[in-house]
């Protein structure tokens, strides 16, 4: 795996970001080399942490012409029970803001050199994202601040990495939950981050309000119901100061919504995903101290969203049907799709493109991601073959 | 990891286990400096594979004095659906025979030298296991074939590996699945183990029947929801003359059942466990065709195995208890139970071992085995820790 990576060195300048990153420069050039900090081609040509390395999150995008760094969004810690944890947690603070999680990809918007790029988690200039944040953000917030980074949710039924959308969006919209500086990180306190883009014309997602640590989980319990009820994904619990990590909880519905999406494409997904989500709905009906027959419904409920959608994967592979996942995307210009196409190549991704449909000024994609595992995992079964 | 093992290299006599085993050397002492060929102290002295080393399956265990080797019990595959898997994969049989596959732990019992070991699945020397085997089987088997392996089940409620039983037994029994050649591990044809047992008046599993391989699966369809109604396990498929590997397959009703058991103790167990079980229920569910009403029993019994457990366990930690595993082991002499109780310590079980209590002219020992893993977690996130 280790290969020669003198000529990434003189490319990425590591002296560099050795210094801005405050990173080892033997580290970075051990990165090189186990391609945890990996070169990727294109335009514009950058490199990524795929990985954390010392104290850099992975998604960490390091541009090379014009030189810039966008640091990757942290990891949010997860609690499975509201209480103590956020009184634990949060235990500096007076309060705790609350705002919604909303189910979408999560983007970070920035200006490099005079473009405005939009990037995935992973630390990608995403040529789709890129030209819908160019739609949906008013160049002038960048041109004011060019060294913010604005993190946010990408939301809406013309995704390309989220299936199925609960929200009343038309096609795709950003709902602006960070803005943090582009080199360090550093994340902005809430209200005023808020009220910032509040200015700019730029959504944010919904604040429910800011609440006493002390009686916070009451709230969010009253808050996780609500949302659970609409299919709305959960909460993203902050200090308002943004000095203390924040804090994630999620709704029963949406765990299973994540089952039964994760069923359908059951060897895809790692087995870790299905066991984190499944000890999740333990602890929220102990936490919510249910009755037999809440614990019944909630017993059936997450028995199906296993069940079902693996049995219509099996009876659709039977059919003679491929596994694929549906999604669309929609663009103005015609070489996003291109471009977009060539990006997901390069991911590794084995997607079929249909013809651009015209709608309007814009032109409708849909999109068949093969999900190969699943694929033959379920046609090997099928044959006859063992499961191990 | 790596040491040196040129002490061991001369107490094993790898020349004598290579040529017998049909190991090259190399990966003898490979194997005994990466500890996948282990040495296990105590009486006797023996030597273990841990797992499978070329064809050598993993369990083989290798007697110091007298030199002897009994090799270890084979895998059996498993398959997710009966056909077309069944006629498939003994193509090349006319017959399969087919075995119930009991609930109990797999067990070798053998003579070494003038001793008869019970030896677990994993290849060590249970003190338990082996006053139960001499207590079990009649000596004169033995004596009439030293150069035979017993494998079978242990099944019963005073067994230390298992928690519950489901069957009519009053303490621990042994029931023959298998006849080995110690040395090779060449198996005997089904009939003529079976006929070979009844002489020597040692237990086998239940025999359901020789089937023409191209209607097993209708036959086996019909014992299977036959055992399940009776919380049985499942049955093994095989081929009367042990040419073709046998194959395993099992009921809902077990499927269920270990799911319960396993998120008891959710922490302790491989992500894996869960994983597979669930897809053996989806499987079953579309050869089966089952209507909407039988599938949402289905469903419903899949959450209830997996959340009430698990609730339990919650629930349990939060009223200050510690979560353990019951079990218990009967013994005719004490000296055993100080045995398995080092021989546990040896494994790496926290095991608590409550006072003897005479019953007749045996004791009977409760063991509390502690889940360190489960408890620490379950504890560690109602204190208010963040899931990850």
């Amino acid at each position: 795996m280790r290969q020669d990576v003198s000529g990434l060195v003189k490319k990425l300048d590591v002296e560099k970001v050795s210094r801005l990153l405050d990173i080892p420069l033997h580290r970075i050039t051990g990165a090189l080399k186990r391609k945890t900090l990996q070169y990727v081609r294109g335009k514009p040509e950058l490199f990524r942490f795929d990985k954390p390395v010392s104290h850099v999150d992975g998604g960490t995008a390091v541009f090379i012409e014009p030189f810039d760094v966008v640091r990757g969004f942290p990891k949010i810690s997860r609690t499975l029970m509201l209480y103590p944890a956020v009184s634990r947690h949060f235990s500096s603070c007076r309060k705790v803001a609350v705002e919604e999680k909303m189910n979408g990809y999560n983007a970070r918007v920035a200006l490099i050199g005079d473009e405005i790029l939009g990037l995935t988690r992973g630390g990608f200039v995403c040529p789709y994202t890129t030209e819908k944040a160019r739609d949906l953000i008013a160049k002038d917030f960048f041109l004011d601040h060019p060294d913010l980074v604005l993190c946010g949710e990408m939301v809406g039924p013309d995704s390309p990495y989220v299936p199925k959308s609960f929200y009343d969006i038309e096609s795709l919209e950003f709902f602006a939950f960070d803005v943090r500086e582009k080199i360090t990180g550093k994340p902005m306190p809430v209200m005023e981050r808020r009220a910032l883009m509040g200015e700019y014309g730029i959504k944010s997602v919904r604040l429910f309000g800011e609440f006493d640590v002390i009686e916070a989980h009451i709230e969010i319990t009253r808050i996780i119901k609500e949302l659970g009820s609409a299919m709305h994904e959960g909460v993203v619990i902050k200090d308002p100061e943004m000095s203390v990590p924040p804090v994630k909880y999620t709704s029963s519905q949406s765990n299973c919504a994540d089952l039964r999406y994760a069923f359908e494409l059951y060897n895809d997904f790692g087995r870790d995903f299905f066991f984190g989500r499944v000890c999740r709905e333990a602890f929220q009906s102990v936490e919510w101290g249910e009755d037999e027959e809440t614990l019944g419904e909630r017993c059936l409920q997450l028995g199906e969203s296993i069940l079902l959608p693996m049995i219509k994967t099996i009876k659709k592979k039977k059919a003679g049907e491929r596994i694929a996942e549906n999604v669309q995307i929609r663009v103005k210009s015609l070489d996003t799709v291109t471009e977009f196409q060539e990006y997901l190549r390069l991911l590794g991704v084995d997607a079929v493109f249909e013809e651009p449909q015209k709608m309007g000024i814009e032109y409708l994609v849909r999109i068949k991601r093969i999900n190969h595992s699943t694929n033959d995992k379920t046609e090997a079964i099928l044959g006859g073959q063992m499961w191990s």
